[in-house]
């Protein structure tokens, strides 16, 4: 049974890196507080916080789901 | 009022260039037949073609969304 988090979470790897470990310069996941990660993406789910694309990215996901991916990123090492 | 097709579309710039003219080695969308972007789009949505965000992003849209950002991609200058 595939762990669905990473299945979610894989597709921040894309600009967040593996594991929201990010490169200079782009914003890293890993290690960082649950609830300010979770609090960020509801901002940015309910447009109160701008963005390129991570407006549009969480309107794909329930807030179940970004609390899950935002558990996930703060669980790993920086 | 702001054109909301070109708000849903703005997001798709961040990779496929201004108006979906894209730099060479990425996908470009300018021009494009319009049933085949919503096809493609849909594919997305519904788990039929793999990709390392698109699967999500288009989750964020609604299928009458994805025809409006399809229909608008079509109708810019290649």
């Amino acid at each position: 049974q595939v762990d669905q988090v990473k299945v979610w979470a894989a597709a921040c790897a894309n600009c967040h890196g593996t594991n929201g470990r990010a490169e200079p310069g782009m914003i890293g996941l890993a290690g960082r507080d649950k609830n300010e990660l979770q609090q960020q993406l509801l901002a940015f789910k309910n447009g109160q916080r701008p963005a390129t694309i991570m407006h549009q990215l969480s309107k794909g996901y329930s807030d179940e789901q970004l609390a899950q991916i935002a558990a996930y990123f703060a669980a790993q090492k920086k």
